[in-house]
């Protein structure tokens, strides 16, 4: 079997949409996939969300051409070589950190974080090659984050793919391939959120509702949402957010100040920064109860400025902690979340705002840039076409 | 009992070393210690030792007259109303932070900070007043957070009382009320070292040093121990530390880097901080390792620059975490840790490098300042003429 898809496997001719200049619309061009190496798989895409990290570095300079996207869902094309996980015709999930299950982190409890494989800058995590060409010039294109899913078809390492059953929703798939999974598994592995507590999540774009959802899930009784968007209490309150405050209407007191007012003069038990901006990160801080507040980072952020934690603040018993994708093992806790949703303990549903095909990928950037969406499915195949459009 | 101790006492007269000028040499006077209140407790000092802590607020302007101390063990004299949990007799010692065993804070295993009875600056944790006056111009004396050891009689909030056995050496209860407490704490409860483990230590004084026994007591395997000066490694070596490295002899390179190649290029599992310097805390934060590595901030710093952290580097799953004590609850854990020390599990008397009398307490302040002692034990009859003078 292995054999035969290595023989059988040939460059792939699709369509991608390719970032070629920092922060302009993505191009829709015909590129060409190279077949997967040993440990690789090819994977036709289902569909494909749009994450804020994809927005933060199709900003930023010196990483063009690329292909962005890093939630998705799809169907094994073919596999390389010692590819044993998985085959041709298998759903499943590509996820930007790989798990090795063989290094000291993936063997620990305490890490989520690969330390054999991590991100190589553009190219495959065990070499930096690309596999991905410009049909046209047969100019090289950069992967990203070891995903690459704005393409029909794209190469991931067998590290980096998650095996979910054939008849899993394909757009719930794609939520849990990155978003949803960091928020929900900070509430529930990085915090460990206990019943009664009181949450404070600062954002609510899909990563802090997926919080919301993760500490609901785990018990807290108070989950109090921060967002200047006061459209976004409707949606937070369908998926847990109890108590809402808008940064612009606290007449003139600090947004912790207004959070200890609303738990008995303490703080919260929890604090949850999805925004990945310092000043935020310092608030939460603050808002967080002395004795065991705990400040969970989840913003991914760029030569951000550095957080300020007064040394006389965090000694009573409070606490930081940053995490990459909520201390999510891919392989382990994906399909455990997968196994949630189909027993109706995990909302989904809720997390799409938008579909639409693949020509509108710009217009879905848009979408989000504009904070209009939490999450828009995109379909490869044409959503329209298919009657998926919401 | 409680009647009588209640009716029999009056003011005592006796000698105290007071702090009357921020920073200046302590005065040896004659002061009055009023009667103990309800659910207050007097306590005959046996001996009291130094803590860096107490250097801070002795240099501090705007808080004198002071009596200052805290780390100590003496035997109750007299108690006020209400108290049932020590009499007259009982060897205590007394300890900075109260245990009211009621409120959230203590009823709960995450906290040891008490949410009912924070320290009152100069007075009594529950009026604020003060039990100390001079006994020549009747003017008060301020107390110092809870307990003001620096005299041969105190009066304690019975919140800040721990009972040990009558046969447990002075000398040994004296160093577990505070600071080789607060050391062991941090390793055993805050971080929770786990066999195997690296371990760095930021600073050994006594705090440091007791946290690498506490290090060593979990079964860390390396304890690198971080100082300026040299001398240092000798008594560490005794107390656990395996690794030495001085800031001022590393070759140009940062402390970071060379705990990093110390440890296979990841850094330390877990970091601790006992100096309370920003900038060394920056440098420990960078000495963990990703994925898990946890920063455990133990120095008490007044009006120290923030710590900054740069959001990039905490996110890959590290933590930062602060504590006071060490996370002890004072009447929980410093019976434990005196049963630790009884077999033969815990080394205290290492921390001992002087003894003297009570009159020579300014010198004892000079050897701390000048850091030549880890721990001097200041006998309040005289330790000379009793030959316990080492």
């Amino acid at each position: 079997m292995e054999q035969m898809n290595t023989a059988a496997a040939k460059p792939i001719r699709c369509r991608a949409a390719v970032s070629r200049v920092a922060g302009q619309p993505l191009v829709m061009e015909e590129v060409e996939v190279a077949p997967p190496r040993a440990h690789e798989v090819r994977i036709k895409i289902l569909c494909t969300s749009i994450c804020h990290t994809d927005i933060t570095f199709w900003r930023m300079e010196g990483i063009h051409p690329s292909i962005f996207g890093h939630e998705a869902v799809g169907v094994v094309e073919s596999v390389g070589e010692h590819v044993q996980e998985v085959s041709a015709g298998d759903m499943v999930v590509p996820v930007f950190t790989a798990q090795c299950s063989e290094c000291p982190d993936c063997l620990s409890d305490r890490s989520n974080l690969c330390s054999k494989l991590p991100n190589l800058p553009g190219g495959m995590p065990r070499d930096g090659t690309t596999r991905f060409s410009s049909a046209s010039t047969g100019d090289p294109i950069r992967h990203f984050i070891g995903v690459s899913s704005f393409t029909e078809y794209t190469v991931v390492d067998v590290t980096h793919v998650v095996r979910l059953p054939a008849a899993f929703p394909p757009a719930m798939a794609c939520l849990l391939s990155c978003g949803v999974s960091t928020g929900v598994g900070a509430a529930w592995k990085v915090a460990a959120v206990e019943p009664g507590s009181s949450v404070a999540v600062f954002g609510l774009g899909a990563v802090g509702l997926a919080v919301a959802q993760g500490a609901r899930m785990r018990g807290a009784k108070r989950i109090i949402g921060v967002d200047l968007n006061a459209d976004k209490f409707e949606i937070g309150k369908r998926l847990g957010i109890t108590d809402f405050v808008n940064p612009n209407d606290t007449g003139g007191k600090t947004v912790s100040e207004v959070i200890k007012e609303m738990t008995g003069g303490d703080g919260a038990d929890y604090c949850f920064e999805c925004i990945g901006s310092a000043s935020v990160m310092a608030e939460a801080f603050q808002s967080s109860r002395m004795g065991w507040g705990k400040t969970i980072l989840l913003g991914v952020v760029s030569n951000a400025a550095p957080i300020a934690i007064p040394p006389r603040d965090i000694l009573r018993g409070r606490s930081v902690v940053g995490s990459l994708f909520g201390g999510i093992k891919p392989k382990n806790d994906i399909p455990m979340l997968a196994q949630k949703y189909l027993h109706k303990e995990l909302e989904l549903e809720e997390f799409v705002t938008h579909q639409m095909g693949f020509d509108e990928i710009n217009g879905a950037l848009e979408l989000l840039t504009q904070g209009k969406s939490l999450r828009c499915i995109i379909w490869m195949d044409g959503a329209r076409e298919n009657g998926r459009a919401t």
